[in-house]
């Protein structure tokens, strides 16, 4: 279903080139102060056309607030928000109507549903991720009032990597640079890279990295709703992510047990903290009050302005090229997806928190 | 919540050291033949003491099927499987009673629930995880209906990896030895590797590989319930699992868009195939009928018979060691974990395929 | 939460004097044909202003189709349906911010919220029915392909009841008058009495009676969603609603066992009938091909224009009365919005029942 | 599926003659006081054999605690209730093996899933509440905490009614007779009249009357999922029950609005209260601090010992006899299930209110 979570819950609807796509955000509580300007920095963040290293297109992206926000606050009522789509009418997509792009979801749509709004991706089209950015920052006031911040990072694109952990990172930095990379001299390499395969009309992936700080422990629930499972399936529901991990993730296993345990202590203050964090922030599947990091990988774009051979939906090699206006490199505008995917999944564990004790 | 599924619907329940564990599967559809000796089958395959690789404890865990098949089939209700747990009395768990062990559950079970079952770490315990692979047995059988298989083994033990790809293996090979690697050369330095470290009192990760052919195109649902996002979801699910990566996985982003995308061809049969799978058998959340196939990491187990610094539940600096008989390395038992997980899945998003189309 | 259905699911947002209101139904199968006017028709049985029997208010409720249908078919993606208010602005609603109105939701959602839309109800407003109207639409096309019909017609007002049994009335003749009862002298009489309590600025109940012809056996779930018990809480989360029974209800309490049991036949085709149909059509909470039929009882409209004494928000005695246009009597009105949620539990169950075998 | 509840969620299992029946609570608060012999109160209110108005079965029913509880308190993970089933092989049900039992779900079970357990009539069997009963126990523990009290009786038998409203009976007296009627003259002729069935091989129904108390305001979720909505379907889904009204319910309709509306005031403590309580206790789905009171209609149980017309499952007519010990009416022991219900509905939204507000 198009629906993500239990007691903070979204549903979001629309394709790329229907009317508009939007989101129900059902389970907000009451008196949680929000303006529609605040959602629409968030969707600036993930807007088309903010530098050369994305698509040139320029979308306005436009969220209106449809109900459950009364005198800028939550009225405990569904929170309808709805983002019309320009210009709907006027790209052809004749090309493509017959045709399996490859990598794409084409050829699958038609396999379940017998049939697909094939004009722009349609449902499949990454647009529909803007209704989860404009959902996430209502999600993000909830974390403001727990002190909970979600900092998403380029941390990688193709091979050029930032070479230091988050620890030793301004986050602070994120939004000084299109790449969205805090590490400013991989950010300028990053960019060129990402400049070079545009150039050849080609794409590149990367890591975007995460980190949470400020959770309380005890957010999560056994045993199949833990927290980095929550927060896995809801990477790998992003459009192009290929993988996750938290913590010490699949380099853990180079580790030994007696070197991956992370010792609990007890600091000055009175906190109970962990001299490591292999962990990440979560242990059993519930938070323990460290950080939360992790990592997610997204594909090069498959989108591609070169000619490819494929198949159409007659099984008939056709050979086909991307056309219009596309991003060489998607990771720049992941990063506030990331960030809403996250805020989802905490305030929803927030919310089940709740329930937890007598 | 306990449980895991939408339409094919499993709940868990019981403590590592209570009477016994058990899990309702709901939703399985009637007149599906299932006896209870083969759930017994894949129960085997996790139960502790199968070689010197694993745990010493010798564990029967046998299933008592207490509702829901009826003549060998079953009935459309719900499926309760059950197994008493042995010698439930027979261990001191005093030393932990107050201690919260590095990187293990009990520091955050008592932040989140004020309280745990301490003995043998509770409902945390891997020991839930047998209630898994006995409704997956179940799943499996569905599966079978329509050709699914579902094969996972060992890939990696520390830094000791697979030198080849699945396609190159002989998967009928996995359980020939204890390490369940289908590459006997590489199975014999894993076990090597295994002993070694037991021998220390240590622990060791690794990577679990899992190939699933036969799946036709089509399951998986648009836009959070992707295929790969419920398996991820569902391999993170697992004690110790600390990241899942599918298709391509983290290693895609050293490919650009052009090297990347997997071209469709029709073959002689007429069947659609892509001549890459670097989509691991899923685009667009859906599945296109090709392999199938992903990799989970697992940190190394965090009980050790060694010394470790922590604290107790007053935040007083105290000194543990693991007492006991436990794994060195849990791969060879997360086969058939994995196994279970992906089966139920697959026979989740097989019955809401059924919902496709008018 | 504001979402009904499991698999044909409904997720309404919207208050009476927000922007709008709107559905958004996920899980509707592909395929299905529906246009935009098709829904327009339900709509205008629900619409205001259509006799001098309900309120004069005159609201055009025009749907529009936000996603999810593409030439004229269902895509299986979601379908966002959104109804714009009409001069939302145009009322003055400042003698209600702090008064509790009698036997409205002012008091409980301020209870619950601590805060609430006051304009013409907010969120608690039978508007928001016109949302679940369209999306019954939608379902009633699914029954349509397996040849079921729903037909809901007011049975009594007040105290003028409908002297006969549904079998005995032509279910043709329930939009052949302004009070959608199919028994003509008898909706004189009703329509006498409503007209009485219109000038008494009064209100009235009633019940709507609805039946369903055409429902294969099967359909239905044991234990807790039963036919009958998702008919029942359907019927029952319609504003106003204070009783449901099926079959032979409340007053089959005065049979006994040996005659209130339905015996079974063979018809001459080979059909299994029962004799009488106490049951309703539902055996255990699943249909058994006989007509469905049950009894939903409205009360009165809490909204009447006479000064009434309550409290405000502050505790303190006030008189209020209601100002404006509303309805003497929802009966007539209320009989699509039966139909409707009728229609959706059927739909519902029509998709779960795909599961019920393998 | 077999699962009730959204946060306070129960799953049952079992058959009437498998090797037992049970439940698992998920979702419990942890810390909640609890032991197995409270369960057993309960659950011996419902057990069979208790007088001769009911059936002479005399099934011990004792519940294991398998998991969730530890030292008497709630863990916060599942609690499984298990009870198993007597002299389960004692039986020759062979008769009903082939038979359609009259208003049974004989029939309906095999139109769905193409087979039955028909052994006692399976899963159909209201066998089954007894694993509702015993989760009910542990919902009602969590009322406790919040000072809310439900009192179901037996307000009706056939046509023999208690002549007075709730408010004029002392509810201490409700299990003080084996009919449980807490309205001692009315009681006897009650008794009377079972005993008048029982003779006569016959059976009768009647009417539950529930009355909870203490119950705050701010309970219930618009718009589906109505305080009464969840109850009407808890109701509903209690084999036997046909019809279900709260406050004013079917007779309403014989006020008019300026009549049946509750007129706030606000009492000497401060208070809000209403003068009259048509409302039940609930407006707009929210309790409203009143007394919460409904109603719920029982029909004659369908199994008599007498014979009956009816087919086989090959369609041809057959006559049929109950045989064994049955209930004349099951009202009386319908009270403790009619309890746990409602015990479940109020518990699952005393949780749900935690997410009320921010």
């Amino acid at each position: 279903m198009n629906t993500f979570g239990s007691l903070f819950r979204i549903t979001t609807f629309g394709e790329s080139h229907g009317p508009g796509i939007g989101v129900i955000i059902d389970g907000c509580p009451a008196g949680l102060p929000i303006t529609a300007e605040e959602i629409q920095v968030a969707l600036d963040r993930r807007r088309p056309g903010q530098s050369d290293l994305t698509t040139p297109r320029s979308e306005a992206d436009r969220v209106e607030v449809q109900s459950g926000i009364f005198r800028d606050e939550t009225t405990g009522t569904p929170i309808s928000l709805y983002i019309r789509n320009q210009d709907q009418h006027s790209h052809d997509y004749s090309h493509i109507e017959h045709a399996y792009r490859p990598s794409h979801a084409d050829f699958t749509y038609d396999q379940k549903y017998g049939r697909r709004d094939f004009r722009g991706g349609g449902r499949s089209s990454a647009r529909e991720t803007a209704a989860r950015v404009a959902a996430g920052a209502v999600a993000q006031k909830l974390l403001d009032q727990h002190g909970i911040r979600v900092s998403s990072y380029v941390s990688q694109v193709g091979a050029v990597a930032v070479p230091v952990g988050y620890e030793q990172l301004d986050l602070g930095l994120i939004d000084s640079n299109p790449v969205r990379c805090p590490h400013p001299e991989t950010a300028e390499r990053m960019a060129d890279l990402i400049r070079q395969v545009r150039d050849r009309h080609d794409t590149v992936g990367g890591y975007v990295t995460c980190v949470v700080q400020g959770v309380p422990a005890g957010l999560g629930e056994p045993v199949f709703d833990k927290l980095h499972s929550e927060l896995g399936r809801a990477m790998l529901g992003i459009n192009a992510v290929k993988g996750f991990e938290y913590g010490s993730g699949f380099s853990g296993v180079l580790l030994f047990g007696s070197e991956h345990n992370d010792a609990f202590y007890t600091d000055e203050a009175g906190q109970v903290r962990t001299r490591t964090n292999h962990s990440g922030g979560i242990q059993g599947g519930i938070s323990n009050g460290q950080d939360i990091y992790f990592r997610v990988a997204f594909k090069p774009v498959a989108t591609i302005l070169q000619s490819q051979q494929t198949i159409n939906d007659q099984g008939e090699a056709i050979s086909l090229a991307g056309r219009g206006r596309h991003d060489p490199c998607v990771l720049p505008r992941a990063v506030p997806i990331v960030d809403a995917m996250t805020a989802l999944v905490l305030a929803d564990m927030l919310l089940r928190a709740r329930a937890n004790r007598v």
